[in-house]
């Protein structure tokens, strides 16, 4: 029963990370001139595209060619995308809050799948982070944009610092789905204090030669 | 004697294929300050990006490394770019027809491939839409633009829609290869009515914020 | 003994060219407006992906998850450039040596793992230059511009030199190390060559059509 319950919040939350993430896909999309397919797929590349590299990289059949319920998910948020365009922005914070949570729950569905693959913990944590990040990085390469991962936020690092917490809490010798749950917790929060009080990483100053420098100097 | 001459109108058929979709890749390289070697590289991933990618989706050795025709091919394409030119565009017809023809078949190898895996029906329709449409998005993510799938005519559209006609046939106890003939002719006849007509789906609008739409409003 | 220090060799020119080729991807990152987070990844990318792409062709597990060794080298470099950026040009030279040390190596590795895996030696030259080559691809990619690969010097043609060498050593019996370390010197020695003489291959001028070449004539 509470298996039951278990496997019925994650399924929901599954959906809303992955409406979520084809919304972030299908928003950037618009307005540059791709048809109504185009941005279907660019949607769909955002939502499977991390899970995706993860199954390739672990040698399993890809997620999604054994559930075609992310493919209509994707297109429901298509269909909202061209119906609610107005409306879209209005539900920016909710939107965000799916997109933060689908990053979690994401982040911790690729660590389960690679210990289960019997893998080292970080190679565990890697895709757990592939399976969060790399949608959005194949998103803006297909939109001809230097991927915003590179650039803004803590995103990945959130990523790996849920996944640092999973290991340390089955080291503690909690039962799942305790480590699961805080890992994924570790995800939201640390996104969302990152969006809100606007932390980031330093930037890499260019690397100059001495040419380049002596010219500017 | 019927199987021998159908293998060697299919064979011919996928070295056209093979060939005008080289060709659409060193087209498009050319006069970028690319050198024959990249414009080689261009070329061969716009003719086998497509099947590589399902290859690897299906978990088997993608077929370029079992028969060396694509790459000679595509190196027979590449002379021909070096060497005719000026003559090229007065193909331009033919290669149309060619790249049409060799949409058409990859599709159906695609989905042909994907049935002998026992797979469900939508992702073997997938599939043959990835090997048809996958070969141009690589290329025009080297060349740094856009891919020209999300924006222009209609293309994996028609991918899709031979899928399901193939399934449809299938559904009707045609027997093969009447199936594969209808849905590769489905391929070529959209594809080229959607060109003839210009034929395209919507774009998708600007999904902008109210903050924006309140300024340009 | 012998082999001790053969593999003690290999695995000090292996950490080399991981090192130049992750510094490659770094230095090309930084000024982007990229986070140090952002610039790790873009130089293991470089690093890695070439390998990873050739793993997941020959259907292997990618090298990286079984030895976190380049991921700590990757990280490793990209301290070098935070802490000793002023001071990485004057290492220029030893830098473009390890990484044309790095280019060699990588060919043999990639050519010895398709001849285990038993591979035509066609596919295994590719193999090889795929290893050698598509880290520096990806890492454009990602950074939104054309790949140098097709543009500039003689890089992926000195792969290919060496993969030929490979072979034909073998064919005069030549025994193990030595067709690998004749055929590395190829790859070093083309490359060397071709940047210090600045060859190039020829450039694909435009394809133009007779309309737009009767305008400019």
């Amino acid at each position: 029963m509470t298996i039951l319950w278990g496997l019925n919040i994650t399924t929901v939350l599954d959906l809303l990370g992955t409406f979520a993430f084809a919304i972030s896909g299908i928003r950037m999309a618009s307005g540059k001139n791709i048809d109504w397919f185009g941005a279907y797929v660019i949607g769909l590349v955002t939502a499977i595209g991390g899970g995706t590299t993860r199954d390739l990289l672990l040698d399993v059949t890809p997620f999604w060619m054994q559930d075609a319920t992310y493919l209509v998910t994707t297109g429901v948020a298509l269909l909202a995308a061209i119906l609610f365009k107005d409306r879209l922005f209005r539900w920016g914070n909710t939107l965000f809050l799916f997109d933060t949570i689908g990053l979690g729950l994401f982040t911790i569905v690729g660590i389960s799948k690679s210990v289960e693959a019997g893998l080292s913990y970080w190679v565990c944590i890697i895709m757990g982070t592939i399976t969060g990040s790399v949608g959005g990085v194949l998103r803006d390469v297909f939109l001809n944009e230097v991927p915003l991962l590179f650039r803004k936020d803590i995103y990945a690092l959130a990523c790996v610092a849920g996944g640092i917490v999973y290991f340390v809490c089955y080291q503690f010798e909690l039962v799942a789905p305790m480590p699961e749950l805080i890992a994924a917790l570790t995800v939201i929060i640390i996104r969302i204090i990152a969006v809100k009080f606007h932390l980031h990483l330093p930037v890499l100053s260019s690397i100059q030669s001495r040419q380049d420098k002596s010219k500017s100097s």
